[in-house]
């Protein structure tokens, strides 16, 4: 009898599983919110927990020793990335991994990252309760400074550079001193990059960051990728003049031509279909005050889509704009290309993993990209990747208001494990080659 | 014939008088605008002579020694103002008085200000050169910190106040402080003001700080009014989101509501006959990041006429454009008035009496207003008073590339020089009875 016990218990359990899928706690991931709030909490209600900040290193610590408790074996790689690895039945097979941040912008919210850590922790632990040991070994991952220009996951796919070292990050330290003051060591950085084909999938879930999930009651988002960013820096060249004696008729008065541009920017975007944005975030007149005509504004323009050839030609539009803009005010105009961000598909196997698993949980979900950038966006240069959206409160984020109750993060981390269930069962070998998930894939397209 | 030689030159004097006007020496201008230049030069050919720094402390110093030699009696009152007298035939008469200031902006030119100074003491070595005693006592003055808010002149007023006096003035100084160290003295503040009735009248020269008389080419101006300067502040609050995670069609963007409102000022200042302008100078947009939507935007409107009806009817039609952006863009729109100049009209026999001296020396001139604010607009206060602008190279001020010619310069004394005699001579008592000047008078039109 007691040599049956054992298998008793097995068939039992696989019984309860085709009955009652496997959800995640939400007493627990609560909890665990609710005490990695504490780290850099402020008065506001939110935390103050910058990348490489004593509140940070202390939360830190605090992740390192929920790992060990859920059977990890923690690792911090050279780029300060805590890893918790746990093994597969097959640990030739590369690894999957999810994973997200714990650092927060300065006066930053409690659900930005950390309900990526949180779940995916959590798909540990419901592993653990069910006895279930997967076909591949899994990876909890928890990147350095993301807030900071997603460093860690930079070191992973191998394009953090020197630049990014020296910048000074919002913890007043320089990037590359706090990488040491975590447990990262920067002479060996590159022993944190990761080479396609180790990594079989990364999964991320994150807040929203946007309202569209809370505004349409939508229980979980699966991305379709993470949009492109391109930046502009735009000058305009007008004649500084006296505010009470220059005669209106000669003026140049650059702050015109720049609320001209203000608004082509924003009626160009508009004027095409889809989801793409465009914001004038930025602008500083000079020499700015209010007894002097402004003869120099400078500012930026940003657009964001899945689609970077689509970026091009709205902003294409837009200095068409400008030209006409240049004559009307006898300004002159003139921009830099700033910064540019390409946008990264998410795997097709894995949205439709992640729409299956919300189906059998029964939980409505849509896909949409995302316009925030993410570590999944790097992740994806090395590896099939996906992301799960759950909703945020008002689209609120980076913000001590930000908020997205432990049920919601709970159906969220829900369909992380089942969607990394079914990539252990089910994804083909062939997503995991180098490079094959770099190739410009539409929304909604399958890659093969 | 020892007796007659003075009879002799009296009479000789007299003759050539009528033959030739008196005319500025345009050397002796040269030299001293060159002279005073190098308190404070700087490379670009400007000066930095901010009030109470040790280069304004030094140029001073040299203008009392200028003034000295032109046989003033040199004081500085408790406001630090220099104040160089001469005595009339009748000293029981009140001054006539002519000046300006020394100071500069940061990094300024080497004309505004300095002009008006040299030729105020330009007419005293044209009396001296002409053996010619006015009737009226002269004054010379040369107003404390006329570029960090007419103090000197305030002062003089009486409308100085403890918040002028504790500012933090360009030099790093508080402005009591600085005025302690240029020889004023605050303790006895209240007796550097001045009462109606002890100034005739009050004259000024400056360089236009505008393009009006250069454009035209016309050799002096006769200043009709230094136009009323209405400033407000005015807050538009959107809402700050995330530029990559907020649709286009939920925004509340507080930049595009200030872009329309630009555009509003000008367009409203623009639909009104006459010399109003109208400006925004100052823009902030917060949280000022090329990837936040703008949430706030704060701005100044400024508006300039030398009627205050006729600002305060351009700013209503501005209120009604806020009305209609603000339901455009789903923001609201406060605003609250920062500061107010009330214009200050010249006086009309003063300024007919600079026509008129214009036409006797052959010089073109004609009237316009002052759009920048000068200490005749204090002076204007307790005693009539008058300005005379002489053309600026391309309208510039407030810059290295300030220019105006030593001849431009001359002729503009000159006018001063004979302005001053017909005042002595001719204007009407009444007009330095207190108060009188204070009543609107529209331009054109005379006092009587």
């Amino acid at each position: 009898m007691k040599s049956l016990l054992p298998i008793l218990l097995f068939l039992l359990s696989g019984c309860l599983y085709s009955q009652e899928p496997v959800k995640a706690s939400v007493e627990r991931i609560e909890t665990r919110i609710q005490e990695i709030s504490q780290f850099g909490a402020i008065a506001t209600g939110g935390v103050n927990r910058v990348a490489y900040s004593d509140a940070d290193i202390k939360a830190r610590l605090y992740i390192v020793a929920l790992m060990e408790n859920a059977g990890l074996k923690v690792t911090i790689d050279p780029a300060g990335n805590i890893i918790g690895r746990r093994r597969g039945r097959s640990d030739e097979l590369p690894y999957i991994s999810a994973g997200s941040h714990i650092d927060s912008v300065p006066e930053g919210g409690n659900y930005d990252g950390v309900a990526g850590v949180v779940a995916a922790i959590e798909c540990i632990e419901l592993l653990n309760e069910n006895n279930l040991v997967t076909e591949h070994p899994l990876e909890v991952i928890v990147f350095t400074d993301e807030e900071g220009g997603l460093i860690g996951s930079m070191a992973m796919n191998g394009t953090i550079t020197e630049k990014d070292l020296g910048r000074i990050s919002n913890s007043g330290k320089m990037i590359s001193r706090g990488i040491m003051d975590i447990g990262g060591n920067i002479e060996e950085l590159d022993r944190a990059r990761r080479n396609p084909g180790e990594i079989a999938a990364f999964l991320e879930l994150h807040i929203e960051q946007g309202a569209i999930l809370d505004n349409e009651g939508a229980e979980i988002g699966v991305v379709e990728g993470i949009v492109g960013i391109e930046t502009w820096e735009v000058t305009i060249e007008g004649r500084a003049n006296h505010a009470g004696t220059t005669p209106m008729n000669i003026r140049q008065d650059a702050l015109i031509a720049a609320s001209k541009l203000v608004i082509a920017v924003n009626e160009t975007v508009n004027s095409f279909d889809g989801s793409q944005v465009g914001t004038v975030g930025k602008i500083k007149a000079e020499p700015g005050a209010s007894n002097v005509v402004p003869g120099r504004v400078i500012l930026t323009i940003e657009l964001r889509d899945l689609s970077r050839e689509k970026i091009m030609m709205i902003f294409d539009r837009i200095t068409v704009c400008m030209e006409m803009i240049e004559k009307e005010t006898g300004t002159d105009i003139s921009y830099h290309h700033d910064h540019s961000n390409i946008p990264a598909l998410m795997n097709g196997y894995i949205r439709e993993y992640m729409i299956a698993s919300s189906a059998e949980l029964g939980l409505s979900c849509r896909s949409m990209p995302s316009g925030a950038g993410h570590d999944a966006q790097n992740m994806a240069k090395i590896a099939p990747a996906g992301m799960i959206f759950v909703p945020s409160r008002n689209g609120i984020s980076h913000s001590p208001l930000e908020y997205s109750s432990p049920e919601q993060v709970a159906k969220g981390a829900s369909v992380l494990f089942h969607t990394l269930m079914k990539i252990d069962r089910e994804l083909p070998e062939t997503t995991s080659l180098p490079g094959q998930h770099l190739y410009p894939v539409q929304p909604g397209e399958k890659v093969l």
